[in-house]
Parts: structure tokens; C-alpha cells; sequence
């Protein structure tokens, strides 16, 4: 409990709701997501770093709003913020439901929140209602699944099922340069208890884990549905920073024979790799390739200078550990080639990698159940985006995932969730949760 | 002369000749270049931005050897300082010898500072000898040749053969914003002048202009040769940033059939005009190409979002005019393929270039005389990096130029030219400057 502080009572309308009042869904949504967007300022969009005062500042407003509706609250020695009926709180075994809180910088309000907001909605509807879960139910609002602070993910929910590596605790953040492990210790975090492998929350207690997050791709959008039930989570490698050395020299004074130019050695790099992304997609295997962050050094490029090195990121994902696995003997190979012929020289960092996840039969099942009682086409997809839902399914819990429709992606600021979607996956998991599995 | 202060005698040996002593022209340039650096530092190699106080103080410390050793200096409307026999000076006709003093950061001593040292060093020999030119000689120390700090290069002899347009006037700064124009007044430069295309320095008058310049490639290391006569100086067409125009998305959230990555599409237009570069070699013709600054936005770029663009630099040169054109067409034609294939959009700042620039058959068989007469072989090569001396040329001046070995290129820390070879090229000056053409 080290990481909760007491705050006193709000006088918000949401906060205090009369004894006994039926929450008004949609006006309890908006105003949990307006507070939160306006606890997370950022020049453009909004930005909840990992494991900031930002992020706890936003759980402490969760917690506020869920004792105001009669709800138990907990934080656990992750940091994380459980929710729950007071009655469910100390059961034995229970069925999670939970997101993150954290997000990227400069992005969108909805990935991540949206799944601890559904997860409280539920709880709050089911004790104003009176109404009983078919089994216990846990909602837990997380800390650090984004990679964009420190490169490794799901680092909340890896702490949570004992799953967070010495590597990764030692990755740097972003913008201070200080260790994951450092800015875990300055928040309380049992660092020991994680480093030892030892899960914070007993995975064997967890019956089932079924997040809500808003689709990170077009999909729903083009298919025009609000909901879908996702059949599993594509897995990934990916390098922060791949160096690529060549030699500096006089733009017009170096011919082509005799440049070893970084620059055309990634691009040459890149095409390569592209087109065997596309044959991969032609043999119907599922992949995607993004290189995000490319630079020349700022210190040194110039328009009339070959640069002597340039730096990029590599982040491959796909369903099939198999094409995981071909994709980064791939690139080590197409390196290589490029090394030979271009005499330059590339240099990897550590890799950073989650493995593909399959969501569970009976819980797909059950939502796919729970979709047709709320009057919803059943639609099966996979995930693109990795999530904290990918964590438990590989810890053995059984896993599902709902995606609500969200226009422009995730991770920038134009994330679009209409509330009214919103709340028809709420009431998917509602409906998942009073029936069971 | 609004530029020139008046400085004390320096107590230094380089400095104080004894009265018609005749020049250790080894210690003379050691000791020139030795002060040269110390007064232009930089973490990394040396920094002399054009226009700037250092540029200013190592002009002065020019000034301050000349006038020791007996010679005129005079600084002209643009800032430039001009040096000559005190007879020399105010002669109606003049071959001028002379390059630029400033350099890129963290950049090389002696790209453009070994061509005054030269001139300087023929003018001090001839002076303490007692010997005559074959026509009066003067040597000018330029400012702002390098494209690096404004964009626009040969500012300084563009300004004196009022070749310097109003939109390059414009440029801003890299690193202060300013425009050029507003550094140039600082300075007390005649920008009106300049603006209206009135030359500083009447051509007319000048019967040749010879520049000794280091190689900036690998050609005189690879032939083991110290010096060679230049044929012609490659033209370029050159933009200081592009931007590939995308739209952001989460990593792997988006299929490929859905993205549109400004990276992959850069990668795919850097591969298709390396295609053509080849092809074009093949064909017997000069090319080359360099995107020297590439980056993705720091701001918002991660290694898990699809970047919303990519921003980069693009430098073409050739000796062939044809080629040049055809390169700006092909670059054209292939962005608009990669936009309609990729889904993105190329948006180009304005172009900067120029021409190709021939040396004139007299002036080189004048230097290829000179070189026989020094005892050397009178080797002659094309010139990849661009000089003031395309300025000259292309203002209709009888242009030549000699290149120096030099290891490592240039507009790097590693530029090395030994001080053997600058002698020997110093004394090819010389003989060519005693003959006249």
C-alpha cells in the first residue's frame, strides 16, 4: 500500500453519488475520461509517462471516483491500483479485468484507459445495482505497458505475473536516462520480489483476464462495427537502436565506388526487407515492419557531408512466433548483405521481444456469447497491438480481449473513441461477467 | 574597410621577420595553420562559421602575418580580405589566387584555408626575393563558401561577382534562425549591393582566378600522387530538407495494406534513384548523390508508432549540366511514383544550385607548365567538390584550380594534407604565377 495516499473527498458530481443511485454510464465515462485527459497535459494530445507522478495522479482520481461509488481499492507492490466489490475483494480466486493507465508521449487518451474505465464501470453498475458477478471480479488499472518510455512493454503486468527480466529493468528512460529499476524504487515498487521472478499477484488465483482496449488499426472503421472479440496478439522483436557505420566524407568529392554512405545502406536495408514482407503477406503469413525513429547525428549531418552514421529503430510483429523467428534471421541476413556491399557496418542493441499470444477458446467463447446477448454480430479479430492481455495468456490464464472501434489509430493524439461505442463494449463485458465463462 | 580593426604587432617569430629574410615557408604555413585552428575550436575538430567572429579573427591573424612580412591588405565590401605586393595593389588588372576561410562544424582545417595560406605564401616569397609576377597577383581571403551553415554555398564570391540572389539573401541560419542577410549587415557587408547584383569586384578586371584546394576525395591517395591540375568542378541541384508526409499509426495495429509509412517510402525512393545511379555510371556519365541529414521528428517518433513523416536533404552533382537536369526529373518522376504506390506525399523546400563549372584551357595548360616546371607529373582531374572558383568561371573569369592530396576527405575532423604536399602545391602556384599564362 506504500504507493496510495489519502486524499480528501471531491465535491464532482461523479464523485458523490447519492446511496443507492444508478450510475449514468455515459455521463460517468465522459467525466472520468475528461479528468484524466486533463491530468495528463502535453502540448499536443495527452502524455501519462510510465511510472510518473502523472500516472499515480490519474490512479488516485480512479480511486477517488470508485470509494465515492462504495467500491474497495488497493494498490499492490507493483504500484498497480486494484478495484473490486468490498465483498469480492479478499476472495480466493477471481476473474480480472484491467488495462494501463501509462501512455505514449503526445498520444491519445483512450488506449489503455478505456479498459480500466470499462472495468469500473461494471464494478460500479453491479454495486448500485445490487447484482452479483458469476464469479469474484478484480479490476486492475496498471502502470507501464507502453514501450515508449524505457523499450521493453507490459511492464506493469510482466511485474504482476513475475515475468520482468534484468535487462529490462535495466533499460533507460527515454528522457532522464535513469533505469527502469530507478524509477520503480522511487515509487515503492518491490523491486526485489520482481527481479527474483517472483509474480506480485498469484497467477494461479486468476480465473480469467479479459481487457477492453480500443483497436489500434482501421479495421472496426472499415468493417463499420462498434465490438469485436480478438482471437489473439501478435508477438514482436524490436531493436530501440540499430547503428549503421559508415564513413563520413565530401558529398561531391567521394564517388559512388569509393562511398560507404549509411544513409543508402539503411534505405537498401529497408527495401529489402520490404519485399520480403510483402511475399510474406502473398504466402499468408501475418507480419508488420516499422522502422519509427531515424536519424543522422544532429550534431554532425549537413547537406554536403556523407554521413558517417545513422541510427534507426526496428520493431517486427506478427501472430506466428515461426515468422517471428524467419523475420529476424531475415535481418540479420539482409545486413549482412548489405554490409558486403555497401562496406558499412550495422550494430544492434540488445533485442527486446514478446512472445505471440493466442487467446482462450472458452473465454472468446463466453464474450463471443456476451456480444449476441447485447444484440452484436460475434466478429473474431486478431490484434495488432501487443497488450498487457498477452502477459497473462503466456503466464497460463486463460485470456480474451474485447476491442472497441477507435478512428486514426493509437499513439498519437487524434485517438477518436466514440463514448457510445465505448459503453456497448462495457455492457459486452457486463454481460461476460454476470454470466461467467 | 569597415571590417578591418587595426590590431597591435604580435610578438610571434611567424609574425616579425627580420627585414628581408626570406621565408621558412614550412614553419610559415605550420605556424598559420597551428594559429588557425586554436582560434576556431570545436569539441570535435575545428568550427569556422562563415560570417562569424572566428571567421573575423582568423582573417585578422592573416592580416597580422601579411603586414609583418611587408605585404598590403585591404577588406573588401563583402567582408573578404585581400592581400598584395604593396606595388600590386590598387593595378588596374590582376590575376587573383585566394579560396575561403570558413568551415563546417566540427570540420577540417585546411578546406579552403590551405588555398589563402598559399596565396599568402607566394605573395610573402615574391616579396622578400625581390621578384616580380609575370602580372600583379592578388590573393583573397573569401568568406562563407560552405553550403553547411545557410544552405546556399559560395556566398562569399557570389556576393563579388554579384552573383548572390535575394532568396538565398533569405536563408536562415541552421543554428540561430537568422537569414543571411541579416548576418551580412552585422558585419557592415554592402547587402544593397549585393541585393542588386552589383558586383563587389569588378570581373573585368580580373585576368585569372587560381584556387589551390585540398582534395576532398580519395583520388591523389589512391594515384600516390601529392598534387594535380583540375579540369572542371561538378554542378549540383540540392535541397536542404524534403519531407515525406505519412500518417501515424500504431506499429502493429495498421497492415501494410493500410499504411502509410513516410520511412519505408524514403527507403523505397533513395533504393529507385541508387537504381538510376548506377545505371547512369554505367552510361560513362558523372554522378553523385548524398542524403546527408535525415530524421524523423524527435518530438513524437517511437519505436512503436508509424511515424507521420520523415524530413530529409538531397544533394546531386555532376559535371554535366544534362545530367543534373535529367537527375531533376528523374527525382520528380520518382517521388511521385513512391507517393501513388506508398501513400505519401513529398513536399520540397526551395532548390538551391548550381551550375558545373569548366576550368579554362589556358589557365590549365598554364598550371600542367607549372607542374613540369615544379617536377611533377602533370596529372589533371575532375573536381567533385564544388569552389569558388565555379563562381569565377561562371562569371566568366579564365578559372583554374589545384588540388592538394589530402587524406580522410573533408568536412570532417580527419582531414589531413601534409605539409610536404602543400609546398609542393605552393610552389606550383608560384611558378604558374612568375609565367603568367
Amino acid at each position: 500500500m506504500a504507493v496510495m495516499k489519502k486524499s480528501a473527498p471531491s465535491g464532482m458530481a461523479a464523485h458523490s453519488p447519492r446511496k443507492g443511485a444508478v450510475p449514468d454510464a455515459e455521463a460517468f465515462a465522459r467525466d472520468l475520461f475528461d479528468e484524466a485527459a486533463r491530468l495528463s497535459p502535453a502540448d499536443v494530445g495527452i502524455s501519462r509517462p510510465a511510472y510518473s507522478a502523472t500516472e499515480t495522479r490519474v490512479l488516485e482520481a480512479l480511486r477517488e471516483r470508485a470509494e465515492a461509488w462504495g467500491l474497495a481499492v488497493r494498490a499492490d507492490r507493483g504500484g498497480n491500483y486494484h478495484f473490486a466489490l468490498p465483498d469480492d475483494m479478499d476472495a480466493g480466486r477471481f476473474a480480472v479485468v484491467g488495462s494501463h493507465v501509462d501512455s505514449v508521449h503526445q498520444g491519445g487518451n483512450y488506449d489503455g484507459l478505456a479498459g480500466v474505465a470499462a472495468g469500473l464501470l461494471c464494478l460500479i453498475r453491479a454495486k448500485a445495482a445490487g447484482q452479483r458477478f458469476a464469479r469474484p471480479v478484480r479490476c486492475i488499472a496498471m502502470r507501464a505497458e507502453e514501450s515508449h518510455w524505457f523499450g521493453p512493454c507490459y511492464i506493469g503486468s510482466k511485474g504482476l505475473t513475475g515475468q520482468l527480466t534484468g535487462a529490462e529493468l535495466a533499460a533507460v528512460h527515454r528522457d532522464d536516462g535513469r533505469t527502469l529499476e530507478s524509477h520503480m524504487r522511487a515509487l515503492g515498487i518491490d523491486v526485489d520480489a520482481i527481479r527474483a521472478g517472483r509474480p506480485l499477484l498469484d497467477t494461479a488465483s486468476v480465473l480469467e483476464y479479459v481487457e477492453l482496449h480500443i483497436e489500434q488499426g482501421p479495421m472496426l472503421v472499415e468493417k463499420r462495427l462498434p465490438v469485436a472479440v480478438v482471437s489473439g496478439i501478435r508477438g514482436n522483436f524490436r531493436h530501440r537502436r540499430i547503428t549503421c557505420l559508415g564513413e563520413a566524407g565530401h558529398s561531391g568529392a567521394v564517388p559512388r565506388a569509393y562511398r560507404r554512405d549509411p544513409v543508402f545502406a539503411l534505405a537498401d536495408l529497408l527495401s529489402r526487407l520490404d519485399d520480403s514482407w510483402l511475399t510474406i503477406l502473398q504466402k499468408g503469413d501475418d507480419l508488420v515492419l516499422t522502422s519509427g525513429v531515424v536519424s543522422t547525428d544532429p550534431r554532425t549531418n549537413s547537406l554536403s557531408r556523407i554521413p558517417d552514421k545513422v541510427t534507426f529503430s526496428f520493431d517486427c510483429r506478427s501472430q506466428s512466433g515461426a515468422v517471428l523467428d524467419g523475420m529476424r534471421e531475415m535481418l540479420r541476413e539482409e545486413m549482412h548483405q548489405v554490409e558486403r556491399a555497401r562496406r558499412v557496418e550495422f550494430v544492434l542493441d540488445d533485442e527486446l521481444s514478446t512472445a505471440p499470444a493466442l487467446m482462450d477458446g472458452k473465454v472468446i467463447a463466453g464474450l463471443r456469447a456476451a456480444m449476441a446477448r447485447t444484440g452484436l454480430e460475434p466478429f473474431v479479430m486478431p490484434s495488432g497491438g501487443g497488450h498487457d492481455a498477452a502477459v497473462f495468456a503466456n503466464a497460463g490464464v486463460p485470456s480474451g480481449m474485447i476491442f472497441v472501434r477507435n478512428r486514426n489509430g493509437s499513439h498519437n493524439p487524434d485517438e477518436a473513441l466514440d463514448v457510445a461505442d465505448f459503453l456497448l463494449g462495457a455492457e459486452v463485458l457486463y454481460n461476460h461477467l454476470l454470466e461467467g465463462e
